[in-house]
């Protein structure tokens, strides 16, 4: 725990020194000031994020992290455990919808076996961070040790670190893991204070009763663990093997200026957690969609967040977070190759 | 007139017999039932649009109509008129905000001269169907004559008649013509019944006193042509050539089944026109975003329309239509390239 908050210590808060003159290039392009909206709000954003003037966007890469439950034991999912390695192999062949989307929008993809419960060992173009064969029921006992919250949270640092090496620009998160909403309401419940029975949802395909049942399974879990000391305190009871490192994700790629894309309601609870460690995570995440999933509005509500698409999808996998990526190119470009009003020749406004 | 209303005849209902299949095979690849939600939509929209299964979506196109207006001369815009023929010229050396956009989304741009008030003669690489010199000023006489606005639509039609022959997947509108978002507000009061004072807005970027004044130019042109016919005398009293130049357009796509995504503020206009027309244009059309141009919001309510993106974009030239053809592939690709269950092996809900 003390290696971790060391880590978030070294964080710095965004430098808003260029915004000024990244704001007065968009009004000299050939456009009514401000006529490109979220656009204009983006690349300014990323360029806060990412510390970079002109901005560079062209080393795109969405982590897409796996991992088991415990807790899908309790019946809280519609779909059985063994789809979570069944899905890594349907990554790795390419035939998933986060594949078929981040080559749509030319984005590299980077399968993590975070803690599946299956051995996965030597699996070509798998990288192996497994932390264990699974968490533990959080209905009955804490989903993981401090010592394997630290592991799962340093693999996702590590590979943050890393993309940083490699030149990376942006990062998007995707996760794999039957019954992993039912970890991330607890985890939203225990942050936030909201109610289990406010931000259940059916997840990959739950009936009404069975929504009531996960809540009632959300309660009992946050109940036993009570109280709650640090984010990390809540991860490591409540969590899941692939939220932990998806924190890490994004609390290493805020280290390193790398703007980061958080998907939907999985990734959003793994981004609270880094959120509430360290607020200057914060202005380093675009907020890819909004969920389709129930609890997801409430809760990004609940922190002042406009996300970028409402496009009802409710996959996970990154799915939300590769289209977003590819509007925020969009927006960079926009920066980087629109013509100046002086170079166009056209009138400014009267 | 009477020869647009016998083209308008040979619109066909959409065809909704492949639904059910198409519904089937996205229920059969490898995510829970309706989990990618819009995208889902819109490759059922696409195959009934478009009445082709596969789904084929290679060949993009974007046309951007321009056309200038004679009520710029009331003051309605913040940006002087020559800013239409300048704005031309940047589409065609790519420095726009459309051209970087698609280039971004891999779409062709066409740019088509509807009525620039300049003479654009010869030059390279745009399409001239110039009808006139500009639109009279629709404050004090009528648009166009009825055989300008045959001339108008019909350039529209055989720009999509040739783009079907071309082999077009998908057709998207972009406009430029300063002032243009005076007389479409002016078709919507005429075609919706509503206020001119209820959906004015600053266009390109008028202030409070400027939303007014315009707001009282539509007022004063609704009442000096009224009453109204059909929704092509609507378009000749109060409309602009590009404006009947994208009505054309989307009418040919129609007829073709081409699906076609209609942009912003001004395209919307030019498809309520079309719709009004002939209803079965509905179901070829894809509203590609909610424009932050104020009656927007009300005018797609008003038609029971969801629009793809909601950006704040304000800015037209088709830049919202290139963001959404892209958000449209991406639904297309899922449709073709997913695996299905079976043939990844993965377990189905339980």
């Amino acid at each position: 725990m003390k290696k971790i908050l060391e880590y978030i210590s070294g964080i710095k808060p965004v430098d808003y020194s260029k915004d000024a003159a990244a704001i007065d290039h968009l009004n000299n392009l050939t456009k009514p000031p401000g006529s490109l909206g979220r656009l204009e709000e983006l690349a300014i954003g990323f360029i806060r994020a990412s510390n970079a003037v002109p901005p560079k966007l062209d080393k795109k890469i969405i982590f897409i992290m796996a991992g088991d439950h415990g807790v899908a034991r309790e019946r809280v999912s519609a779909f059985p455990a063994e789809v979570t390695p069944q899905m890594v192999f349907n990554f790795l062949s390419g035939g998933a919808a986060i594949n078929v989307l981040a080559r749509h929008a030319d984005i590299q993809t980077v399968v993590v076996d975070m803690g599946v419960n299956a051995d996965l060992s030597g699996r070509d173009g798998l990288v192996d961070k497994k932390v264990g064969m699974g968490t533990k029921n959080i209905a009955e006992e804490p989903a993981m040790t401090e010592e394997e919250l630290e592991r799962a949270v340093f693999a996702g640092i590590s590979l943050a670190e890393e993309a940083a090496k490699n030149g990376c620009h942006i990062i998007g998160t995707g996760d794999m893991g039957i019954a992993n909403t039912t970890p991330s309401t607890a985890i939203y419940c225990a942050l936030l204070g909201l109610k289990p029975e406010d931000i259940s949802g059916p997840g990959t395909g739950l009936d009404e009763k069975g929504i009531k049942h996960k809540a009632e399974v959300v309660k009992k879990a946050l109940a036993l663990h009570a109280p709650y000391g640090s984010p990390m305190d809540v991860l490591a009871k409540l969590g899941g093997f692939e939220i932990a490192g998806l924190t890490g994700l994004i609390l290493g790629a805020a280290k390193n200026n790398i703007p980061v894309v958080v998907d939907g309601f999985i990734s959003s609870a793994a981004a609270m957690v880094a959120v509430k460690s360290s607020p200057a995570v914060l202005q380093r995440i675009f907020w890819a969609h909004l969920s389709n999933e129930r609890g997801h509005k409430k809760v990004l509500a609940e922190m002042g967040i406009n996300p970028i698409l409402d496009l009802n999808l409710r996959l996970g996998e990154g799915t939300g977070a590769a289209l977003a990526i590819w509007i925020i190119e969009g927006a960079i470009k926009v920066y980087n190759e629109m013509a100046t009003f002086k170079k166009a020749g056209v009138s400014t406004a009267l």
